[in-house]
């Protein structure tokens, strides 16, 4: 998507240990107009097929999640990552590995929220080692719901974790794949 | 907002704690059609403040904050609930005593996207005993903006917080104040 990528060069900063900070317009800092255009667009990565929920991660993944949801006119469920007085006991879960957090964490979602019948596009704003979108998928395999594919905002792809899960056969959507970054600039994938 | 107090008697459910769980279509699982409609009207109630901003907090204050941007046509920015490694170091913070989490945490923003320039408008979820809002106040405070008022889905009005806000001199505007709620059922204020 080109208009993300000239944004990511614009806007976006490198820091230290492979982290691209997008915060001024993505996934803190929310530019409203490019996050509408971000949905509409996944939305026709995906068009046909049959699509009944969006799933995401709190807490960044919400904004691009509900973004696509409504040009796809399905709702929205984001895993938690802590099962808060707010959820009931019959939960499904799964662990994830976070490299943003340097932990394993549990992440949760209602079982009610995730039946047979679904057919689920995963929405997160990254994908780097692929950990988040691995623990997502365990939840809609509990669930035994049909994983549909992978919308990404932005792919780490000097990361490999986007490759990994596309040779596993998830069909991932990347708007933007970075090939590398550092003091040469940042280079996207064609 | 008749709509709103429609679906929680329909599908809010009341746990014990004073929880009202209302995951199915707000908060967990996001009614997408619903969501838009409440960001209508949330826009619709503050109309004419030229509003610069809106402010919430992860997680589940970014859906109806995205939603709401998309008819105010300005940025949404989100407190973090922790100090990532994709903040920057200049940020501010606040604390924030949880009502749901039983525990005080520091909330954070970056400090460039709160400006002396900034109106902003904050928007949750849930009011309860208002400290949340309060935290969000404060980082406005701290940012030299201006806090324009709150904008609320769904107030437990029995728990006090919005009506203290209030005589504090916040404009604050719910979609659906609940007086009480329990085996008697869920009793809306007029």
């Amino acid at each position: 998507m080109q208009l993300l990528k000239e944004r990511i060069l614009k806007d976006g900063r490198v820091f230290d240990g492979d982290v691209l900070y997008v915060g001024s317009f993505l996934n803190h800092q929310i530019d409203t107009d490019l996050m509408d255009k971000i949905g509409n667009e996944i939305a026709t990565l995906f068009c046909g097929q049959k699509i009944t929920k969006i799933l995401t991660i709190e807490a960044s993944g919400i904004a691009i999640a509900c973004a696509t949801a409504r040009y796809i006119n399905v709702p929205v469920l984001f895993a938690k990552k802590s099962k808060t007085s707010n959820l009931t006991s019959d939960v499904l879960r799964a662990e994830v590995v976070s490299y943003t957090h340097h932990n394993i964490s549990t992440i949760f979602v209602e079982r009610e929220f995730i039946l047979p019948t679904d057919k689920i596009l995963v929405v997160d704003d990254f994908l780097a080692n692929g950990e988040a979108i691995r623990g997502l998928k365990g939840l809609i395999e509990e669930g035994g719901a049909e994983l549909v594919g992978c919308a990404i905002a932005i792919e780490k792809g000097f990361q490999g974790g986007g490759d990994e899960l596309r040779q596993s056969g998830i069909d991932v959507k990347s708007l933007a794949i970075i090939d590398s970054m550092g003091e040469d600039g940042i280079v996207f994938r064609d």
